[in-house]
């Protein structure tokens, strides 16, 4: 897999991800471990909640979506260190048996003024489920290194 | 633990968490499942990179932190349904040993006009290290329950 440096990226770039898949046993222990409301614990309780059903924290949605982006076809030097996201929205729940994937889009490229050895670059993240549903979207700010600094540590 | 309706909720009301700490091998087992990139998988690559030592995944901070806010004073009828989180940031990173805090604070409360039973908070959310020292900062919307509308499942 290639490294790529900020001078590889072009606004408009798309990325395509590989996809994960999310069991209900996954579901249950990232809640147990992070989100523990009834909607996200037991799948009966959930039936009587806003969701119809058991539903992925948005959270954990989020977290399989760094796994897709991290393992993606965006693999940047000195790897993605992210700076803040925006908007990050959950139009749609994750529910136990659903497969997701990523696409991530270069809006802005933006090379650091003082640090010659860096940039920025901002991405729009949509993951979507098995049936091409969206189940999140957001903006994220990444820091990219310049292959002119190759040699300094990032 | 008496659960909150929108009546309930003032601008301004403030609301402390309790604490959760972190070790280094639940940050890396957090960054194999989730985030595996160097500097949050192994203590000796992450000397050399931008961080100095292993750091957790902002991710990782991210679901430590709704894990202090759903186990912590602003407990809502129903549970926490996030509608939508923005600039999520992370000024610091969390390192293996550190304790964190989160301290969330109503800054705008909305009653829905078309449906009578919910109505929507805003909430910003400052996840603080034992220092005292900000880790994560970001502004949510949850959708919160109106007493009037107590038999409606949400």
């Amino acid at each position: 897999m290639i490294e790529l440096y900020l001078e590889d990226l072009h606004v408009g770039d798309r990325f395509e991800s590989n996809t994960v898949s999310v069991t209900e046993n996954e579901i249950i222990a990232f809640a147990w471990a992070f989100d523990p409301q009834p909607f996200h614990l037991d799948a009966e309780a959930a039936k009587q909640s806003v969701f119809g059903g058991l539903v992925a924290s948005g959270w954990h949605t989020a977290a399989m979506t760094m796994k897709l982006f991290v393992t993606g076809g965006l693999r940047l030097a000195g790897g993605s260190v992210g700076l803040g996201v925006d908007e990050l929205r959950w139009p749609r729940p994750v529910r136990p048996g659903d497969t997701l994937r990523l696409q991530t889009e270069i809006i802005e490229i933006r090379p650091s003024r003082s640090k010659p050895d860096r940039g920025i670059i901002r991405i729009r993240n949509i993951t979507t489920n098995q049936k091409g549903e969206v189940v999140q979207t957001f903006f994220a700010s990444v820091l990219v290194r310049r292959r002119t600094a190759d040699k300094i540590p990032l």
